[in-house]
């Protein structure tokens, strides 16, 4: 049973999936190296997945099982599934939708020991243009709002298999943390006439202290309230809403500065549990002069307190300049 | 140093606090255990906590060390610290306010080993007393908005000492879950005249499928859209916002019905580590006719993923009407 409910009092959105394995989630029955025999990301274990949405080689060529570079597949314990009708209901004065939606896997190698920080920025390219298509295809299917690419990366980030892969979720609503974005950008815009993002990059290029990276396209940065120590922002330095598009030259900067950004946070945090979220635009808009598309990396440091669940103010015990100093400085 | 710096894309303020000891909110340097010649909760070793604030035995007497029932104490190490003055000013286009506030520890027991669920009526009604007292106390202070009382039970949940104790922060700003639930429930109330809480419990009465356990006065449910498997919301069963000045009777009745649940949940979830928050009306309102007090207890079931941190959708894996009727015929 999947379905949405909306939680009146808090004003959100939640997922009701009672078909999700509790003790994967809980951690039980994984562990942080599996038995690399069993691993269902590997070659030779294909079948052990549902058929693949695609099994392409570095070239971008269709290839069949122990050939890939790079597999997609639906997840075997969707959050949220592609079959079915969208439809809402009341149930008295509560409010449900059916949980429609799509909950893919790519496999972003086959090697069962290579993380994103040792990849090579061919190899991320090709990740990242695999998403892009992704992205591309599930916007034709007019039931669906919004898009989250994100990656659990170690057990406490809520990582199930190790082998290194990213999740994207597709979903019939715009999520709360997204709309909340989407609203504050606006009123900005209709103020100042100008995108929000634009000018926190402005101001945080300027200001350097924040700064840890940056190439031709692309700046890393912690964010002025990061929600935890060494919470990392990457983002296009000139206004950009359209991710699914960037040209390939963009697409290659991206992977670099991603990859130069996780090595670092694999060297100073001593391979630290994270949480990585891109913010992209909803599907159903193809421009918007207000937002700016967005990669938030948010390394698993702090726990999650009565205090933040009862406030929802986070506390960050590191000072977003000097994490940044420390991350900059690494090499 | 400690600040409240906004995010200007999330909306949100965050506590930036660089007085915490990291090690001890990372979990590195604590146990489930501790050595208990060393707890600074117990008899003898009171001289490890800052100068307490209130010091009594079971009549309400205040009495020395060694013979005290509660004891209130400042955190040492505050998340908001109770010294200076209220300033807000602009960095750039980014706004700060001085953290000041308050972080009292209430020690509920000087009984090491003894945990609420074990408690006698009696004795947390003793500790409800005593946070209402303190509730009243900083009600005074002129420069705070809120007060949030919390229990963080068990390592995953953020305990540090595992005596037992609940926390309150008192803080310069209404936080933004609270702001929250504060505008939805007056958007109703402006729509309907009635109390949105009030109206879920009058739901909650009748349809019974996720009622856990009740009393004269007040009652348990599973939330219709529970964050969390498990998760239990305790609510006067009248209309309600003023929770410091509830009376005796009614204080036994809630340390009645909190015992009744936390037991269960000890029971059913195998003393599963959990969140406890209390939401009261704001500092500066006497009365509000459209918000209800209540307590949530969020039991530490799911791990935080991508999915939760970049959409703000909490995915429950246990329908709550079953989890309702789990610890309803739980004794």
């Amino acid at each position: 049973m999947v379905e949405l409910r909306r939680d009146p009092i808090r004003n959100k959105w939640v997922i009701i999936n009672t078909n999700r394995i509790l003790e994967q989630d809980l951690g039980i029955t994984t562990h942080k190296h599996i038995d690399e025999k069993i691993c269902p990301f590997c070659y030779g274990n294909e079948y052990m997945t549902p058929f693949p949405i695609l099994s392409q080689n570095k070239q971008g060529q269709n290839v069949s099982d122990k050939k890939w570079d790079i597999r997609v597949i639906p997840n075997r314990n969707p959050i949220l599934a592609i079959e079915g009708n969208l439809s809402r209901r009341p149930e008295g004065m509560f409010d449900v939708m059916t949980g429609i939606g799509a909950n893919e896997v790519i496999i972003e190698t086959p090697n069962h020991n290579k993380q994103v920080y040792s990849f090579t920025n061919e190899e991320l390219s090709n990740v990242i243009k695999v998403l892009q298509g992704r992205i591309r295809d599930l916007k034709n299917d007019i039931r669906l709002e919004y898009i989250l690419p994100f990656k659990n990366y170690g057990q406490a980030a809520g990582e199930i298999i190790p082998h290194s892969n990213i999740q994207l979720i597709a979903m019939p609503i715009i999520p709360k943390n997204v709309k909340e974005e989407l609203d504050v950008s606006k009123k900005y815009y209709e103020i100042k006439e100008r995108c929000l993002i634009c000018d926190i990059i402005d101001q945080e290029l300027k200001n350097k202290s924040r700064i840890i990276y940056e190439n031709n396209n692309f700046v890393a940065f912690t964010p002025f309230a990061s929600i935890s120590p060494f919470e990392v922002w990457i983002l296009p330095k000139e206004h950009a809403e359209d991710f699914k598009n960037i040209n390939s030259g963009k697409v290659y900067e991206l992977a670099q500065i991603s990859i130069e950004v996780l090595k670092r946070i694999y060297k100073a945090l001593n391979d630290c549990a994270y949480n990585m979220v891109m913010h992209i635009l909803p599907l159903k808009q193809d421009y918007l002069s207000y937002y700016h598309w967005h990669i938030e990396i948010v390394p698993k440091i702090s726990r999650t307190t009565g205090f933040e669940i009862g406030t929802g103010i986070n506390v960050n015990q590191v000072l977003p300049e000097e994490a940044a100093k420390f991350l900059r400085d690494m090499e």
